[in-house]
């Protein structure tokens, strides 16, 4: 499946949200990451992402797709990531 | 459709993105906004943020999806927007 990863969340966190989804996921722009992912992987993110954030004051939203065809992706401005190579 | 709309622009800028995209759709987190829109409220969008913009600096992602059928969204930590309600 494929997953849309945004954050918002305390910027004593950040890097460290950063820092592990850029293990698992492609950078797209500020507080954003996509990829392809197994249910495996995304039990893994879900799990990482609790250990790191705290949940009554940080927000985390996935959005999950059944494969990236199930959306199409426009970028207005300069292109921060290079994500049109790799999809 | 359904979008996602996700945006990283520089913080002169951020108040006139958010406060426009909040006449189109329903704000989900810092930097995130979701909703149904037609194809003309679509082209409306991206006018609106080309004006706000700096294209050579700034970087706004959409996501159309056919309806919000198409992806399941999941939040980790606290709900900040009660989109949940509206979808």
């Amino acid at each position: 499946m494929y997953v849309i990863v945004a954050y918002d969340v305390n910027v004593d966190r950040v890097n460290r949200v950063k820092k592990f989804l850029r293990q698992h996921l492609n950078w797209v722009q500020n507080s954003l990451f996509e990829g392809e992912v197994t249910p495996a992987d995304l039990e893994e993110i879900r799990m990482g992402l609790k250990k790191i954030i705290d949940e009554d004051e940080d927000m985390i939203v996935i959005y999950r797709l059944r494969s990236a065809d199930a959306m199409k992706r426009e970028v207005i401005g300069v292109e921060k990531s290079s994500m049109d190579e790799v999809i």
